[in-house]
């Protein structure tokens, strides 16, 4: 995916699927746009009218409450309309196809689908296939891409380190899996970060050589001057073999406790995309840790998701 | 069903339950309204305040997403507040009844009941149990009527062919069966056009007779002259026997395909109500073909369900 | 639950968790607003754009369609936003917990949830947990209370009667495991009442002693002198033994029909939480006699909790 199809000719947004692809300057835009929007949820009336008669959807293959209220929330304090359309329950059937429901929905006059789907590429896909006055954006896809997660971390980021030029982040756990390291892998290189990536050599070494990307699977000599630790969610149903470590070993070699980070890394902030696994990839007392900005990064999904929306549509067109 | 349920005293619309008994003045007026608010669904901000305080409810006791999605966008763009309630789901635990639920609804000043049902005659049933404020709009029930689906078609052909008067439509399936043919005969006689009905014979016998309408089981003899063909849906799942035909049968006898349509009725234009079975009914290149009007039915769907919802409560109370 | 957590420290209503502990003019205020917004519901445009920009979460981990129908009804005619949550539903596959759930939700910035459970309690857990910013409303925990239901019924009784003051209320049936029960016994006596409890002593004998309520197992007693009568809903499915009666003996000695209680007091008002065992607590005839106030319990069940929203909202910041 080289960003082609998300970018028109005009250079404008005409899609929101991956990080991949898109500039420093964009990326800034939606971050100052989120940081505006911050303020909409503050005031007493959290509305503006900016999407008034817009329609968007909700179009989720796999149940995700948390990112689905946050869309939902981001559309109607933009004063959008928002059809919540669950495949899963959805009467397939009478053997109606995705494409013929892509279709229909477009034929109603919809601007927007927000998609989540287990499967990697899935946006990509339905943004290949839809009409051209409806827009795609990406609410994650398998291990692929989850573009507005990695927006309010940066978010996160810059707010509390004031920038991201020069910053060291660290990212801990299963890289090679997680729709959530891809993205963040992007956005945060492209906003002048350099990105450490630690974990069991199977979850990271295919990292290497990536551009402001070093990979170091011992987690102390990762975490030594981090401005800010990201685990990730460790994926206990996998098996493991091949490599791959048991929950126990894990835990002993990157599991995150306040030992850990007092001893490498005293002033690093703490983040997970949640939910996380307590006792595995972060002790229960860091979540609520003075280091921790899992609250932030939760309180920022609202204004990055408005910002992308409103982003999509009045450059999308 | 005489539509004296649906007429009221002073001859306006208090519920819109069926074709059947609703003159051409006034499904005419019907299709003007749908036609002035496609412009709504074109222009930029697509709501109208038209119904802005009233409260429509879609209960659906039997799954549609297509039909419940375009109920509930034409809500939202007149303004209304919708909920949607799906009985299958709901708490029947409590042993609740239908008319309980109705009851209790009309109670907290609801509008409208938008209702779709596996069972002929339950829109009937629900409008005659009504509260005097509330209006009841049939969505579907069981073989009987899909009225908004017949204006949806008539809207589409009067688009394409300037008039419906004196134009030849045919009719191809399972007529006997099915709600969609039935509404359309109505609708689309009272508008002016002569129907031709072809297929199995058990499946359109039961028509000849009517007013307006011609049985012809020949499929090539029903095609010639045809201004437009619309194909039913074929319900593959119904078992062959008692002179119903396997579907190779209904295949080779009266399957569409563009060289039959070439042959017959070249300059005809071809619509099915979706979602069609590709290869039975029609083949897979006629849903994309140039003649096919079938993404115009679908676009037509929420600007008819707008006029038959600000109809239905401007004249009904 | 002495009332301290959901009345602040300036006396004002911070959570709606229970009637216990709450003064007469605090209800009579909650009445009177509801009273106000009746008028909402009955005039053309039922919006008003109260608590326009405020967020609701209907967190409902108990299915009931009649109250998450009325609550959504409240918000949307107070112009606020509001999201269905129904937690069964819900993604908990990533083992997400209900505090993780709740923060989440808290840092999107909502307003406000109102809970639905089935355990006793679970309303007061969730406010002794949620952030500053955010109101809980109980709309029904297990056992224990149902401040929204019984408020409502209070404003039935005072519309009905022009009073509550003096007035003898009789409730009859499974009051100790009645949510129902619980907020009336509260809400009527603070409100002037003095309640009558009738039922199988193992049903009533607990509340023996409660200021302003007097039990009194024989029915026809208890009935007579009454002004209103209240049924309760009988658990049909729970076991029978020590004690509880079968609901045979049940309807021989409490089952109210129109022959009891035209016989013990003529003119007394019959009302019904709904939805009741009809030939049960009362006789199918009672449900639409016309001294049932039943359709009028449900009639003012979205105005109180109009009332209820806004007034948590307004002096609860």
């Amino acid at each position: 995916m080289n960003g082609s199809r998300q970018i028109d000719n005009h250079g404008r947004l005409r899609h929101f699927l991956s990080i991949e692809g898109l500039n420093r300057k964009l990326l800034t835009d939606i971050l100052d746009a989120a940081e505006s929007f911050s303020g909409v949820t503050e005031q007493t009336v959290k509305k503006v009218p900016l999407l008034r008669g817009k329609t968007i959807v909700n179009l989720f293959f796999e149940a995700s409450t948390r990112t689905r209220t946050t869309f939902e929330l981001a559309a109607k304090r933009l004063s959008a309309d928002i059809l919540n359309i669950n495949i899963t329950q959805s009467s397939t059937v009478k053997g109606e196809t995705l494409l013929d429901t892509l279709r229909n929905l477009e034929a109603m006059h919809v601007d927007m689908f927000v998609v989540r789907h287990a499967d990697s590429g899935a946006a990509h896909f339905i943004a290949e296939h839809v009409a051209p006055h409806v827009s795609v954006i990406n609410a994650g896809d398998g291990r692929h891409a989850h573009p507005t997660q990695a927006l309010l971390d940066a978010l996160t980021l810059r707010d509390t380190l004031g920038s991201l030029d020069g910053a060291r982040i660290v990212i801990v756990g299963d890289a090679v899996h997680s729709r959530v390291a891809h993205s963040n892998l992007h956005a945060l290189t492209t906003l002048g970060a350099s990105v450490v990536l630690t974990g069991p050599p199977a979850w990271v070494r295919a990292f290497d050589g990536w551009p402001g990307v070093t990979v170091e699977p011992e987690l102390e000599a990762a975490l030594h001057g981090a401005d800010a630790v990201m685990a990730l969610r460790v994926q206990l149903e996998r098996a493991a073999g091949s490599g791959v470590p048991s929950p126990a070993e894990f835990i002993a070699g990157w599991g995150l406790t306040a030992e850990r980070l007092d001893g490498a890394c005293p002033t690093a902030w703490l983040m997970h995309p949640g939910p996380a696994n307590e006792g595995v990839e972060i002790s229960a007392e860091l979540s609520t840790a003075e280091r921790s900005l899992i609250g932030r990064q939760v309180e920022n999904g609202v204004p990055i998701r408005m910002a992308v929306l409103s982003r999509v549509v009045e450059l999308g067109r």
